[in-house]
């Protein structure tokens, strides 16, 4: 709580009017038809083109402060903004303008015995927060999601791209007016108070879905104060298992790309669990890549008996619960699928995971048994992905289980209701 | 709180227990065929039959010490079990056993561009909590519903009914084991400590999603504790539109049927809205069946002018945003299509609403532009029902917007994983 109750009042304000705009937005775009929802993304694709020289301009001065403040590389360079980067945005705008819109399709249409025809019609959540750190690019990628799928959304960028996110969000406002829609249908909090994110993520009232993009720690406190539903993504601890009798052909390439084609993302393995069978022949040659790689093992004893001397060091209990992010990896030897299953039950996190194997009864239990939101035969955990899934967009990757789970496209941003229809039907 | 912190601690212990054996019982419901599912549910039903003068025995019990506690007859009612009452739970248990198992249902499987092929599994939620008021029949059905659709689940019926509850849930157990099913899978809370609904919905590390069943004053509480997704359902407050040009015998028969079917029901019109075009015609012919039914009309001036004199109340504004659940309905003349839509925008649940018209556009309209669970054209809003949408059964109706909305059956105890199928591919 700030000391200050006026301020208090003010944000509480200033929080409440951005809702109630929001909300009133919503239910235009409710009505919107496709045309005027993609003509205004292409309006804006556009506008992000012509402004490019503020845009950079505006991203210049938050460089410049962050750089004042002493943020350090990594994080200047998820600020940065160039000349590529927002055409990439306009593009990215025009694509997801491509895209089919998921709004008003009608599905499973049928009649019932009473006389009456029943289906499901997909729809708009209404409003979406998205709750994000100092990465401009996603202002534009969010709001452009949010719009194609008729949604309202209130954007809360991180506080030092604030000029940055003001150029981008001033373009698509562009776009809305272009194309007769509510300027409110895109609305960035302008305020940097930290207050603003909690005010928002317990605004049921004006709110329907909270989504938050960044790092752990973000999610977390999202998650812990939301009383909106949270799309959320929390940890990405995430197996690939090499089966007995599994081609080690294709299990090498599938551990070496799964770990090694990016360290930092979700979708990374940072678990190998290897059955016992294949371990002798498998984990030498496995061993070569991550030591050509400079990958760091850490082992069990039944994976260190197999892995040359010196080149790996002992796994502790917390190595088999972590996502590591980095160039290690987490390798224990099993008995066989059902010692699989189990420690990837125990020490998962749900996000995705892979079986290596040639045989066919137990790639299906795999399939069926583990409990992860993607789970894989013969392919590397990086395919989970909005668009190797063909999504064509993704607003997150999600790891709760109701609603949506995984990769989540245009659909996420969207619910089905029920609709009737009679011609003067009764019940009975 | 309770003051004595040894009690807190003893029912903290007895929940955890409870959520635990939940979530290994899920696990290995989770690999359980689905004829393993189906013969539970049909040597349950035996069971229910077989014991029916245990059951009996058990509820006599519940009943003869909640007449000694002054319930009321209603609440009686709810409470008390016959021999008709217990072959109609048996048959109920048959009937889930017969619907189609919703587990493992693959859908969208197509080849990637990449050569993987993508698709979706759909899967139980994990382990779903029931909490529910003192109708012990719920117990057999909750039960039911969450073993097919292979959730462990965990029931907390009214204290009152506790008696009558464990002899159900015995009868549940007894098909659990007939098919070597944990016993764990569906679990009664013995305490009748209210504390424990409290621990219930706050578990969110054994506990997926929360169902509670029953009246407001419950659904209210476990929505504001609850840190675990709750499937609700809060106000039924539904709408009949008639339009311009509506066929007035149409109108006449879906307002009767909407309003007297039943009055106690969430999906019963409460507030009836008429075209001014209309009302001269339609109203007196309304009234008079309102006034043979003896339900009261609480109108607004423009509605008042054509209702035969002291027929009618002035409406207030909480009128419209009554659920009378009782024979009293509210009524308004508005403008049109426009006026009708921002009324129930303004006003209602978005539970179910309904439009009586001829004219394509405007239904077309209405369709989309209400945002209702269910949304209906010339049908009475008593549909919105489960076995009337052909969903076979029903755990309730939701007015969440995210994962289910409206009349939930069996498919809202699941959700969707992806699956992915390869042969070695890796991301490039």
């Amino acid at each position: 709580m700030p000391d200050d109750p006026q301020a208090q009042n003010d944000l509480s304000a200033a929080m409440t009017a951005l809702g109630r705009n929001a909300r009133a937005a919503a239910a235009e775009l409710s009505r919107a038809p496709t045309g005027a929802r993609n003509a205004a993304l292409l309006a804006a694709a556009e506008a992000l083109v012509d402004r490019e020289r503020a845009i950079l301009a505006a991203n210049a001065k938050d460089v410049k402060a962050a750089r004042a403040e002493g943020q350090d590389d990594a994080f200047i360079d998820r600020l940065l903004l160039t000349a590529k980067v927002v055409e990439e945005m306009a593009l990215g705008l025009r694509q997801v303008a491509a895209l089919p819109d998921p709004v008003g399709e009608v599905t499973d249409l049928a009649f019932r015995p009473s006389g009456i025809q029943v289906g499901r019609m997909r729809v708009p959540l209404g409003v979406v927060a998205i709750i994000y750190e100092s990465r401009p690019d996603v202002t534009a990628d969010a709001g452009a999601l949010c719009l194609k799928s008729g949604n309202a959304c209130i954007l809360r960028g991180g506080s030092e791209a604030l000029n940055s996110n003001q150029a981008i969000a001033a373009c698509l406002a562009v776009g809305l007016k272009a194309a007769g829609l509510p300027e409110a249908a895109i609305q960035l909090v302008a305020t940097t108070d930290r207050q603003a994110v909690g005010a928002l993520v317990t605004m049921d009232q004006y709110i329907d879905m909270v989504v938050p993009r960044g790092g752990k720690g973000l999610i977390e406190r999202v998650a812990k104060e939301a009383r909106v539903p949270v799309l959320k993504h929390l940890d990405g601890v995430c197996h690939v298992y090499v089966d007995d009798g599994a081609d080690l052909g294709k299990a090498l390439r599938i551990a070496d790309n799964a770990k090694t084609q990016r360290y930092g993302t979700c979708n990374t393995m940072e678990t190998l669990l290897v059955a016992v069978a294949e371990a002798k022949a498998f984990l030498p040659e496995i061993a070569k890549v991550f030591v050509a790689k400079g990958v760091e093992m850490r082992a069990d004893p039944g994976a260190m008996a197999f892995l040359p001397k010196g080149a790996a060091i002992a796994a502790t209990e917390e190595d088999w619960y972590a996502e590591y992010l980095a160039p290690v990896i987490a390798i224990r030897v099993v008995a066989g699928l059902d010692e699989a299953i189990a420690h990837i039950a125990k020490y998962g996190s749900q996000h995705t995971d892979a079986i290596v194997t040639e045989h066919g009864p137990r790639a299906r239990r795999f399939l069926r048994e583990v409990d992860s939101a993607s789970v894989m035969v013969n392919a590397s955990t990086r395919f989970a992905d909005g668009f190797e899934y063909g999504l064509g967009a993704e607003i997150g990757i999600s790891t709760n289980k109701l609603h949506a789970r995984g990769p989540v496209g245009l659909e996420g941003l969207t619910s089905q209701k029920w609709i009737v229809l009679g011609d003067g039907h009764v019940r009975s």
